[in-house]
């Protein structure tokens, strides 16, 4: 969806890197994060500066292939070898899919699935993951559980200007970052990590040298200078009169948004969240939230959304990977111009034919 | 080490990456392993025929976040999520220090370390990891339980004419190169699998879908570039009087070992290997085994050959961590000049010294 931003922008983004160049695995062994580029970090901590969505003092960067990685480096680091049993991971429903797979799919003795959040009642230490704004449904989200013993992870791959207001920069423990959500670039598997505590960052560290012995520099040396151009963007926007990154994605997302809601709107099959607009200090004005998902929800006697769309040939998946009901379904909203036009036009002639 | 031959023929791998470029997650759907390059796959297929050290026929080709991760996904694909136990890995000493580590850190239920293959001797499946040459001492290898219920990871990352003569392509179930040893691009943290079996194929996609959600594109294409770089200058040597990268490392690899030699001969506190040579069907003719590392044996009173060497200024790493005895030390035969140049000065001056 971002492509034709970069193709319009597409020189100051464009990468040469020659054969001879980061050859080694290392990049900079006085960093706790030894594979972690110097270029990448320093563009990390400008666009947090710029956008105003996260504190990056006091905390080490961790870059990771995707932020997939660094949520299995922290389920690592923050679980415990000498436990006599897995430390519980637990979300809210509905919560990101891979969550559940992603935990268990080694059977590891250190960390386990738990469920739902918010049912959840065991006893003694757990890890909570924070999506917010949340994947699949879009809204805002605070830890659940929030008893002592908790440990959160925040994945805040979405907290990004153009799918929801930036309140306040945030400032946890340890938080997720991804390219491939803020900028769009998902090949190149880069995400980064804030850790307050040196501990958990340098066994995360370990976990991605054990796992991959580091992160591809090609897309380090890459991710630097994309999210170099979204800064730059926002900083020359005035001057040059050209739109921000977010202004554009934004303008994109709010497009995309209202012709959703005519069509949801125009039938009774279908709902979708509804959302407050709420201050986006980024924009310095009052936004709509519009989530990179819809959460859409089959009302009546469908009890099976997934199915009934998969008939009218809309692909999309079932509330009951989230820990939630099969009358919702998950679908991109970011997906190409043609595959969303299309999406709409099904989701028309199927209100139209019911 | 290579790094010089690369500024020379620099221009023809140098790589230029648009921003809009590569983008997606997905490479090509229909393929099993769904965030393969295309590009990247062919020139595998034909720098293992070039090189003659593969069959790639009848196999699938799984990519990976550099060889490392493509272990992890081969143990996972080789193991099973019913079996009532942990499937034992093992592997012959001295062998690959990060194996233990590698099969234990996420304390998985599926796969366990179970140490030196030779006194193996538990009923049942097990997979063996049989690295040949070998890291860390570079004799050339088959499998050592050799029992009905094995499943075998041949992990080829030094099977290259710089290395070890190759005697015939390597026709295995599940065979692992890395582009870091052929080519010297460590950082680019590129590896592949040739895979016999579909769903074997099927599940190390998967435990790297569920990992990093794939492999960086960038480095894919890089890593593309720099195979077909290999294979040209192996195909044009004849005609264009240029060395092949492989004709120009084997000379590198036999100055260093030659002075290796020399300095280990002059006294009598160490000793190496003694390998045979072979018959090589890349280069015609019969060569020296001349390996990645030197494992190195000190000799007479010397029980912990890496505190001695230190205490020199020489940091290796000692036997005990490959599963042998102290008095041996690894240490790479790959660095930099200038530190292959230290390395032979501070031996000489200890076996002066001693």
């Amino acid at each position: 969806m971002y492509e034709r931003f970069w193709r319009l922008r597409g020189d100051k983004t464009t990468i040469i890197i020659p054969g001879w160049q980061s050859m080694s695995y290392l990049s900079d062994t006085s960093n706790i994060c030894w594979f972690l580029e110097a270029e990448f970090a320093k563009e990390v901590v400008r666009l947090h500066k710029v956008v105003g969505n996260a504190v990056t003092e006091g905390r080490h960067i961790v870059v990771g292939t995707g932020s997939s990685q660094l949520i299995l480096a922290a389920l690592y680091a923050l679980s415990s070898p000498d436990a006599h049993e897995p430390i519980s991971v637990v979300s809210a429903a509905p919560y990101y899919s891979s969550y559940p797979s992603m935990a268990d799919y080694q059977k590891s003795g250190l960390y386990k699935w738990a469920g739902d959040a918010e049912s959840f009642d065991k006893e003694g230490p757990y890890i909570e993951l924070v999506t917010s704004p949340n994947n699949p449904d879009g809204f805002r989200r605070r830890s659940m559980v929030n008893r002592s013993q908790g440990l959160l992870i925040h994945d805040l791959a979405y907290y990004w200007p153009q799918y929801t207001p930036i309140s306040s920069p945030s400032d946890h423990d340890l938080t997720l970052f991804t390219v491939s959500k803020s900028t769009g670039h998902a090949g190149m598997r880069i995400g980064w990590a804030l850790v307050k505590d040196k501990e958990v960052a340098k066994k995360m560290t370990k976990f991605i040298e054990l796992n991959t012995i580091g992160v591809s520099k090609d897309s380090q040396l890459r991710a630097a200078k994309v999210l170099k151009a979204v800064s730059d963007s926002c900083e020359q926007e005035n001057s040059k009169n050209e739109e921000s990154f977010f202004k554009y994605s934004y303008k994109l997302m709010a497009q995309r948004w209202k012709q959703l809601r005519e069509v949801v709107e125009a039938g009774e099959l279908f709902t979708l969240p509804q959302f407050s607009p709420a201050f986006c200090t980024f924009f310095g004005q009052e936004m709509d939230p519009q989530p990179a998902f819809m959460w859409l929800k089959c009302e009546g006697d469908i009890e099976d959304c997934e199915s009934f769309l998969r008939g009218h040939k809309v692909l999309t998946r079932s509330g009951k990977h989230f820990g939630a009901s099969p009358k919702y379904v998950r679908i991109s909203m970011l997906d190409t111009d043609e595959t969303f036009i299309q999406l709409i036009d099904r989701l028309l002639a199927i209100q139209e034919r019911e």
